[in-house]
């Protein structure tokens, strides 16, 4: 088992990443129960796998447990759900200092997340994340939000977990793409800074889709360990530490509003060619050389992880695409920080990016691909 | 002009209690307004009142300003308001950075700053209020919050404006019954801890309530310095000390749920009740002298204020009652702290009240009335 740390001052919290933790829950949950009773939030599909034996060891621990089900997608991060998930938390009783547990992806986390941060004006909340992409990437760091017609993620707060479960043995069950999907996100913090974790991924990549417990375990902790260092630095993104974190995602956020935000294009699959096409267009202004961008877009071949636009089934040219990124909650006086990179581990934040060049960028790679 | 700080290290702030200001409010918002453009939040009644000569100034001064105008009345602290409120920050393209004004009683202050906290993971937001109430308590200090089915207040956040501009002169034309209202706030302040401010409300009342400049001053400084200092000793009420803001509110609450909280009963009003209760119950324990709530009554009765539970149009008996305080959201492990006093200018937290002890005591406040 590992145990990292989040370093926040008086929001500190653990992170335990342990193959197999749901079969002990009830004393990896100890901690955060009070008066013997615990408050759940999962989706159809995770529940149907996994509640059975999460209520059976809490039942066998002495400890009551309500479920709230929300139906499983993207569409569930909403007003409309938040208000149910709220009403139901106050029809069960929720006290401030009560924990309230979200089990399942990544729309459970932020969803339920959310809902803990405002009920009562905030109680406390644990993160079970379910999906690769939940484990490496969205349970840590506290970004809670959910979805409105103006866009993704638009409403929300930054309010940490007090603790973080992760079992990389729920991920046997996870469908291929899915696990390809939250692999990018792991392949990200290679690229950020750490070229050696990058080669490891070239390495191991393959043994990690496929679910080797050592190469999975690896994966995960890695991946935790670097969120959990920028988040330490940047909590609320007010620095350009965080930033680093969205490496992908400006050029993937508008390939996703593009294909409709859900399985047409999924968001990991969305900043994976992001990423690809974040390296061409650095390598495009002479900040890093082409054969990186070829490398990452090999390695991701070699997964059967999409590369190109094409791959993504993105149509749009590329002043649609840029209109998009318009709407970014990162857009702050009126333009748009970038992640660029210099190479492989040597990502950045560029200020002075030129949104019609980026435009210009995407009709070529359009026309490469044709 | 008085300039008040509240001090919560990088959250700090300041509160300027000025009258007139509101004639030279371009100047006062100016450090708050980016890219020549401002965001401002008010009612409809509000709106009709001061807004002319706010858009007036603002476009003087070379500032943009858009208004979102939210339908009066406390039925407005709604999911839907919200939705409809952040939908339109979003649609004029708020950013991070931005600051959003809210102009208006203790509504719009909540919604607003609750919109504030929300939009995009928080903007900035700045108080106007224009009510006693709002001015002496609720635009200070950070709690933002709307209704729910299950209560008043149980979905917000701890969020604290950027800047409070107060300016008395504005209360000349609200209605003599809110303004009484909010004056059981002032009085609050002298009840908590500062006996020689009751004095001074005993002999300045009448002057505060006839809207005097130096009275109305005195007083809104004093309960915003009192305020300010109890909130940068405990934000988050996790400490005993903030709890005491909230003299008078546990039976308050359940007064105005038993009445329907609106215009049957206002909340300074039910809070004003609430706090003469209180002092009876402390005398009926022992713990002061039941000359203090006689005078506490004497002092709100000299005001044309209610003090008893008639008065209140309340008919519920004393378990009704205290039912409605089983929801508080200051309910902890099953049992609910309350505030009592040892005197005037000596309140304290109580955690060993019995409810069903202070439902016998309504019950024979009832019966006393008869």
């Amino acid at each position: 088992m590992a145990r990292l740390t989040i370093a926040l001052g008086q929001r500190s919290y653990e992170i335990a990443v342990e193959a197999g933790a749901l079969d002990g829950v009830a004393d990896h949950v100890a901690p955060w129960i009070k008066r013997n009773r615990s408050l759940w939030v999962s989706d159809s599909t995770v529940a149907e796998r996994h509640w059975p034996r999460i209520a059976a060891q809490l039942e066998a621990a002495g400890v009551a447990a309500a479920l709230h089900i929300v139906p499983a997608g993207e569409a569930s991060k909403s007003w409309a759900e938040l208000a149910r998930l709220t009403d139901w938390l106050l029809a069960e009783g929720v006290e401030r200092s009560d924990t309230v547990f979200a089990l399942g992806g990544g729309m459970i986390g932020d969803l339920t997340g959310f809902a803990a941060s405002i009920v009562k004006r905030g109680c406390d909340f644990v993160q079970v994340p379910t999906t690769l992409l939940a484990q490496v990437d969205s349970s840590v760091g506290g970004k809670t939000a959910i979805n409105t017609a103006a866009g993704k993620n638009l409403i929300g707060a930054f309010y940490q977990p007090r603790f973080v479960l992760i079992d990389p043995q729920v991920l046997s069950t996870l469908p291929p793409r899915e696990m390809r999907a939250g692999y990018a996100e792991v392949v990200k913090y290679g690229l950020i800074d750490d070229a050696a974790f990058f080669e490891w991924c070239e390495a191991h990549g393959a043994d990690v889709l496929a679910g080797h417990p050592d190469a999975l375990h690896h994966a995960i902790t890695t991946s935790v360990a670097a969120k959990a260092r920028i988040v330490g630095e940047d909590e609320r993104e007010t620095k350009d530490r965080r930033a680093l974190l969205n490496l992908g995602h400006t050029f993937g956020h508008a390939l996703e509003a593009d294909t409709g935000f859900g399985e047409r294009l999924l968001h990991g699959e969305a900043v994976g060619v992001g990423m690809v096409l974040a390296l061409h267009y650095s390598a495009r202004r002479g900040l890093c050389a082409s054969r990186d961008a070829d490398r990452l877009a090999a390695h991701f071949q070699a997964c059967s992880m999409p590369v190109t636009l094409q791959d993504a089934g993105v149509t749009a040219d590329g002043a649609e695409l840029v209109d998009h990124m318009r709407h970014d909650k990162k857009m702050a006086g009126g333009t748009l920080p970038f992640l660029l990179a210099r190479g492989i581990g040597q990502t950045f934040l560029c200020h002075d990016v030129d949104l019609d060049d980026v435009a210009a960028f995407l009709d070529e790679a359009h026309a490469d691909a044709r």
